[in-house]
């Protein structure tokens, strides 16, 4: 047998979690009763804008998944199957991605033909019941994801026990782990010579910035995360922005996926309500594109996309989020884009110049410390 | 005016190619001529199978791209257009995204109604049609894509003037650059300990073999490119074998699309036959999955996964390829695999144990040197 490896103060905490849960089920059984668990309710109905934490954040409501239920003893048995495996996951400190996870959680119930899981569709949804039935989030679990994003800037980290300096990687920079919580990414506050940081929805246009050395220009984080960053990116935000007090600009094209992106940066997702208050940043600002952009820079019309209907829905249901309604200025922004009739990407300030984006877009738009 | 930046060799070279290029169509002009442009195809049926090379190469044929026709000359304008912009873009040492291109060369002709390009999909045939026509990579023409992928392992490299040691990059690892041309990527052969190169398809696996130091332990360089891997990181594949003399092994699920990534790491791709002589790697050898696993492996039939119709027909193309023709393991390899009816993927293996991967298969594998 191997070592049992050192676990760190929320291993124990998560483990303990788990084993409350598994707890509470066993003395159910030993009491005669019909075992469940309680699981918080993930929809939107559960979730609420808090208006004070600038936050979405879920609802009280909760499913009771019993054991003596047709129905859903299918899912009382799958989560407690989740949650052992992750238990052994963390005192192992293996991590395994959330697919692995299916194919480990995965067999047929003996003397049946009837598997645990049929496809990862479903045992991806009881990890994020876990999460919130024992208040633990996903990278507590030992759980990744894809890894997706970038980052390079003045600044030196510590992950996994490397000492990596990011103002030295090149052009491909350091990829931003799936786990980034406190015991794989450290950081000393002396070790950041960044003023803030910079969201870039895409890859590419991080891989431009980086190449004209813009973190070193203008002292800042460059970050990217390949459209909608993942919770990985999120989550490093979130603990930059709280942990070294960095402000957080998004930098997204001027279309409503953009203005979504920008959305749950700042205030998290709605079917993921839960995650918010680990993951939001509601202080996040936006510095661009705006649809006023086209006029001020002077873009002409063939660099400009037109709206389909598509876009034109999305945009509507954003300016109704509850979180967006007293922004004067981004309604006005949303506006004057559907007005307008186009939208804007990134890559349409080349028009000028191959460094017009760096010289002069960004540093205006942050002298005036970005629009809402 | 910023000082000049110094050009490299190749820069030079490429330069001198393009100003070839329109120096031929100026003098045809001063002849009165109608200038013209010899592209060479990119089609199949231009497309050979070179079998002493061992890599797919493009044929000999061209077409003729002339001003005075009304159907191609737009063509005409596009390619002397998009050479242009390379040219100045190789000057003045900025490279930029192939989607900035598009929008950098496009715009309303003076006078007309009509746009120099309508949609990226027109300017991205162009960038190829030049490549082929001068000899000269995308890469060389300073243009990049989305970066994907990422490496670690025992070897120090330089990126754009920093060294980075790859064996200290934790578990984000550093992120492969779209362009890793001599110019930005430079290695010393005493600075790389790697013994050979693992190429894994998905990037959470390869995050779950960073994690447990399967690079390590077996003295390898552990590359992915989230799927089928991108230019750059096949060009880096190709440079570390060559330069560095490292045996390249594929690490794929057992299904139509990991042979089709094994297809191209070792003999190019179809559509792009010109770059398979700076790309391919025909000596990569085939680690796994194979579809003889499961027996050998006992791995149970609930983490095996049915072959859809359309796994069986591409199968069958893949079987048909002229390079596999003559590989009696690989042709009992798929064969077996469509007699067995179900496919395998790499995290099937979690099924014994989360290490099972790294302890067990892949030395298990290796020691056997590949399977074709």
């Amino acid at each position: 047998m191997p070592p049992r490896p050192k676990l760190s103060k929320t291993d124990h905490a998560t483990i303990g979690k788990i084993d409350d849960l598994a707890g509470t089920v066993v003395s159910q059984i030993e009491r005669g009763q019909d075992p469940f668990v309680n699981v918080p309710i993930r929809t939107l109905a559960n979730s609420r804008w808090n208006q004070s934490r600038a936050i979405i954040e879920m609802g009280s409501a909760k499913a009771k998944r019993n054991f003596f239920n047709v129905g859903i003893a299918k899912k009382f048995m799958q989560t407690l199957l989740v949650a052992s495996e992750c238990k052994e996951l963390i005192a192992d400190d293996e991590p395994i991605a959330i697919r692995m996870l299916y194919y480990r959680t995965k067999h047929t119930i003996e003397g049946t033909r009837e598997n645990t899981f049929e496809e990862q569709e479903e045992s991806d949804p009881i990890i994020e019941d876990l999460e919130v039935t024992i208040d633990a989030l996903r990278e507590e679990l030992k759980l990744f994801a894809e890894q997706r994003g970038g980052m390079v800037g003045p600044m030196i980290i510590e992950d996994s026990g490397d000492t990596i300096n990011l103002a030295a990687l090149g052009s491909g920079g350091w990829a931003v782990p799936s786990i980034v919580e406190e015991d794989v990414i450290k950081w000393k506050k002396k070790d950041c010579q960044a003023k803030f940081i910079l969201l870039v929805e895409k890859g590419t246009v991080w891989s431009l910035l980086n190449r004209q050395k813009f973190w070193d220009h203008h002292q800042c984080m460059l970050v990217h995360g390949n459209g909608m960053p993942p919770r990985g990116v999120r989550r490093l935000l979130y603990r930059m922005h709280h942990e070294l007090g960095l402000p957080v600009y998004v930098f997204v094209d001027n279309d409503p996926w953009g203005y979504y992106i920008y959305s749950v940066v700042r205030q998290g997702s709605i079917n993921l309500a839960y995650e918010s208050t680990r993951m939001a940043v509601p202080a996040a600002r936006y510095l661009g594109l705006s649809s006023f952009d086209r006029e001020r820079f002077k873009l002409p019309d063939n660099v400009t996309i037109k709206l389909d209907q598509t876009d034109e829905t999305r945009s509507k249901q954003i300016l109704a989020y509850p979180w967006f309604q007293k922004k004067k200025a981004f309604q006005k922004e949303i506006q004057h884009m559907l007005k307008s009739g186009v939208k804007l990407e990134l890559e349409a300030l080349m028009h000028h110049d191959v460094t017009f984006m760096a010289k002069k877009y960004l540093p205006d738009k942050l002298k005036e410390g970005g629009l809402w």
